[in-house]
């Protein structure tokens, strides 16, 4: 049946239908909601006589570049690893994330940048929009090949509701004294994940409460990488397929196919400094919280190359390993490049977070599947998951240890609550450890009621478990070579025997 | 005796001869006229007593960087679906880009920058060369596989000229009262392609008479997309072939070719907000443009592959749409980004491109072959044409509706005319859909005219139509594995056929 | 004995033991010696009142992130070339930079910015250690695919060392008098390779005198090409195998591996601009550096092109020369483009270049093999080595030429000692052609003496002649089919031939 032109018709129709009615309600959402803020709008900015160099743009826009470059660059290509799904790894990474996007600046508005009726928007949405859709794609990492475009999309529906529900909690709500609203200023970047907010608060907007984050999680170890780690692996939990091996063959690289996702490697682990700098405090924040990564993804290419060939059969090097584990350096100071973290704070953090992650390929990710029947296409648990969690400690550590001779005038910006003497560094780092917590709350029933439960809708169409990582399920596949018209439709031989 | 040693003679002395001859002309060219601006020449820039963090460089070059990426990465790359013509398609746009920014610096520089017997280049002459180039490479999209690397270059050479022709009517002939010149200063970015001329005009160089520009185009629907477009699409109506089919086999992707294709789609996607905006008015008119670009953007791509599994056999997404149709959201809103479109309107109008762009790819590209004899390699019509022309419309739209509610001091940087009450919002909007006019007339008379007689002069190397798409006829083209010592030269055996 | 276990077990050991090695010697040292600098350091920053937009991070970052794209992507990519070697040429490529970077950090630290007892690091040491990781990888480039991994690290832990000393050497001891403390601002940025410790010296740090740079070059045709160059090509001389050709049928491109190696030229050809400037002053410096660079580089790709054709076979074009003597040009003006070069100067010299370097490709590199018994296996003698001995010329000749009317006070940043009237344009000349000669002695007597023997030590794990460039020794490798299950593994039949 499953082969069958009635489910050819239904799958004709699934994806477009979702497509449109998606764009058309976010088109809805965004005409009656969203309009530009006062950086954007140049009748709002003139009226706050600011000059145009002092515009955030000029002081987020570069950033923002390089973190759209690791979602559509990055992403798309580190998926493409598959031998026979690069089309639907870097086509459905494109899709979930031009979707994502822009309903995470309606989520995320809704719940940081409300003001009178509307969602104010500018480069910080663009910034925020795009590390929501890092954790939809780290997600979806966990997926790859066993979900159809139409199942990632709806993933992503709740996902973005998800993610932004976490992050407000655990910038808000983990605590209770409400702050006054801070000044607006080139000076006066909040350097944290939802700083419009602040920002549009004291400016040209009409002012309205705001609180400094209860927990700091610049680059997102535990909101993105935490998050979108562990809702990814419940959700595949829960989508469990007993017969997966059916697909076996197509599981793994081919020697092109590993040079493609070396492209996304590359572009990641270059631009991470950015990512992790994105949205700190402007200028000392910014400038440290890059060198930190910079000097951690160094350390973390060494121990992934020394352990990869370390376990390797023959000691040869493995390049999944290559791939991934490397860039585990940039997660685990996600939380706390903004600290004072030191040089060597980063590297070894850094070495630690290679080290582990290498070691979770190898060894964890079959007991993963075997035990835990998690199947974890590209390992995400050992790139984001794991460093994630080690990140949030690393920052409930740092936190611990903050002190005003270290931070110098720096602490109001990264920890104005300590600042400011309404908690001490290490209520601090308790806060910052139940935020983790908190985040793998939210990730798991989230992951495994809400988009397990929606995802297992049984309408929805979903590859055999002979056609997973399979581009012709979804794509017109040409030939792998010149002389051949069209790749043989080997799929459709598998749907009859199913 | 196409395949005759005289004519591998030949072959081998025009294209060197040809970039010999060009480059010489232009060095000499450069050393008489090109000069260094003052923002570039230290002793012009400290007479003026700026400060060095004033000095445009700093707003504009991280937007140069990403054009550029998008000009050599973008469509050096999107171009090499076609199988067999990989090093053609990235080798010879990297060629013509760097003929062409060269030429473009001299023809822009004379039309708009000429002072004092000089022209005078910085950041911006580079954006506005690069500009250009994008639209000669736009043009060589719907020849590719068809013509030789000369053929292009003297596309170049006269594309240039019509270009810089082109954007000067609709800057600065489409009216009449001529304006004083404008101070100087990072707040006094003028937000069109030509500001390096009024920038100058008030600083430390002569001051000359400048007006705003007539016509609003920022990022190119129609100087660059439209007139692109179409000058490529008449030229290639003019060197119709009707014996292509002798080359059909190669005319399509393999699997890895479309995969580099796809690189390409990526970088032209995560930059265009870039483009766009990277001679837009600083602040919030840089600001405001990348969002709009960034949103229309993400609708694109949603509606492309909504219609692309709708239209799809079997309901299977087409690569082709998803390389180019999901980067139509980045042409139609060229000219309207720097302008109060709205976020919403940013969305409808990138659904609304998407969804011409695909159904184009679909329905009208193999009319436009059958009927009008127009053989489209890459579609660009429909990726460039299209869009070009409704992005110019929507421009009409947009600046029909403008008032000074609306857009506050920003009146006077978008609209000038308007704010000095020189010009209706009406009257503005009848200039802008002059300005659609007059680009046509200069694209199609000038491409087939023109360019069409030049390229088609006897003495020109021109592969045989059974050699088109094929990359030996101008590479030494090694095997497709490891074991082949060099890929057997079919081309000869076709040449022998001839 | 090549292939028996007892040498597979020691390869087990070499690669990891030495990477956990020097990252842990690494890191001991950063923990003792690295520290924040005052741009870096809040606690260190707001002590002197500086505006948050006034950080350096704002005027360098954007170009660290373009060089860093250059290293990691450009080498990474461009060295994919050969068929059967590029996961070892990304992938050591990869581990080769993360190691550089940091132990560069620590070398140019102890010789330029250590101060108290410490090396002070911000964005531009990040720079300044992708510089020193640049050269490495050029010498890299001579080598590759006739070294393993471990030989590569020691090389770089050798190569590190002694291009920090002969830079200081150019920059500080190739004069007399030392110079006072200069004044920190936004403005103050000192044009060099080292500016962190002029900055650094003048701000809140205690101030110790600083000196001048006595040899200028910006860009490195010097100290990161010329060094880099020689460096790995007489290393290659002492490493030579005469029965390489054991090999040769791997030696060559393939389709496709030439299609990624584009990827590398591409990116280092649009970044160089921001290579070239990265370092130079602040406002006009940047400026016009990055404009020279620009053409320059479009000068040197039409003659490739042009010389390509001219001496290809049937006048066809040879990709190893587009992928390469493009680049040329961004070499040559290494030294030369943060001086009055003139537009019509960059252009010449790229030319110059890029027929320069195609025709060693063509013509010198059989001989540099036969006769020299150099086996320079990415051409780095013509990309890196004669380009940038010509740049160094040419920055002599710039020099000599500079005078108070034509750099005006921009003198007093590009030749400061000129501009106080210690040194004659004409003696920086003589000092700039003195540089040359220094960094010709320093590459050679290091990379033969030093380099050569430490890795010719016997038990260091090395590639047998019939196994280079083979990716197999050292990675376990996919097929690269889908069908395949693995690529047999021929290597171990050469074992056993061996």
């Amino acid at each position: 049946m499953a082969g069958s032109p009635s489910r050819a018709a239904g799958r004709r129709l699934q994806l477009p239908l979702l497509c449109l009615f998606l764009q058309g309600a976010t088109a809805v959402l965004f005409a009656v909601f969203v309009r530009y803020n006062h950086k954007t709008d140049a009748a709002l900015w003139h009226r706050g006589n600011h000059s145009n160099a002092d515009n955030e743009f000029y002081f987020r826009y570069p950033s923002f570049q390089d973190v759209h470059a690791m979602v559509f660059v990055g992403f798309g290509f580190l998926m493409v690893f598959l031998q026979r799904y690069g089309f639907s790894s870097v086509g459905f990474t494109f899709l979930l994330a031009a979707f994502a996007l822009q309903w995470s600046t309606l989520v995320q508005g809704f719940l940081h940048s409300f003001h009178s009726g509307h969602i104010h928007v500018g480069v910080e949405s663009m910034i925020n929009a795009d590390f929501c859709v890092g954790a939809v794609l780290i997600s979806s990492g966990a997926l790859l090949g066993k979900t159809g475009p139409a199942q990632l999309l709806l993933m992503a529906l709740l996902e973005v509701v998800l993610f932004g529900i976490n992050e407000f909690v655990l910038l808000h709500l983990l605590g209770v004294r409400v702050w006054g609203g801070m000044e607006w200023g080139v000076g006066g970047g909040q350097g944290q994940p939802l700083s419009q907010e602040h920002g549009g608060g004291g400016g040209v907007l009409p002012l309205h409460l705001t609180a400094p984050p209860q927990v700091r999680d610049a680059g997102g170890s535990m909101t993105i990488h935490t998050f979108g780690a562990y809702f990814g692996l419940v959700l595949s939990r829960v989508l469990y397929r007993p017969q997966l091996e059916k697909s076996k063959h197509r599981q793994g690289s081919v020697y092109h196919s590993d040079l493609f996702a070396m492209i996304g490697t590359i572009f990641l682990w270059i631009f991470w400094p950015s990512f992790n700098s994105a949205l700190t405090a402007l200028g000392t924040g910014q400038h440290q919280t890059a060198l930190n990564t910079y000097y951690s993804l160094a350390a973390s290419t060494l121990s992934t190359f020394a352990l990869s060939a370390l376990v390797g059969e023959d000691g040869r090097l493995d390049m999944v390993h290559i791939q991934n584990a490397a860039l585990a350096g940039g997660v685990v100071v996600g939380t706390s490049s903004e600290m004072m973290l030191t040089p060597f704070g980063a590297l070894a953090a850094g070495f630690l977070a290679g080290t582990v992650s290498t070691l979770g390929y190898k060894f964890f990710t079959p007991i993963l599947e075997s035990k835990f029947k998690v199947q974890d296409t590209s390992g995400v648990h050992n790139l984001h998951g794991m460093p994630g969690v080690l990140g949030a400690l690393l920052g409930v550590l740092v936190a611990g240890l903050a002190t005003h001779e270290a931070y110098g005038d720096g602490l109001e910006r990264v920890f104005p609550l300590i600042a400011e003497g309404q908690r001490s560094a290490t209520s601090q780092a308790m806060y910052q450890l139940f935020g983790l917590f908190v985040t793998l709350m939210f990730a798991s029933v989230g992951g495994g009621l809400g988009a397990g439960l929606l995802l297992k809708l049984p309408f929805l169409d979903s590859p055999l478990d002979s056609q997973c990582y399979e581009d012709q399920v979804h794509w017109q596949v040409p030939g792998e070579h010149e002389d051949e018209a069209q790749r043989p439709l080997r799929v459709e031989e598998a749907d009859t025997q199913a």
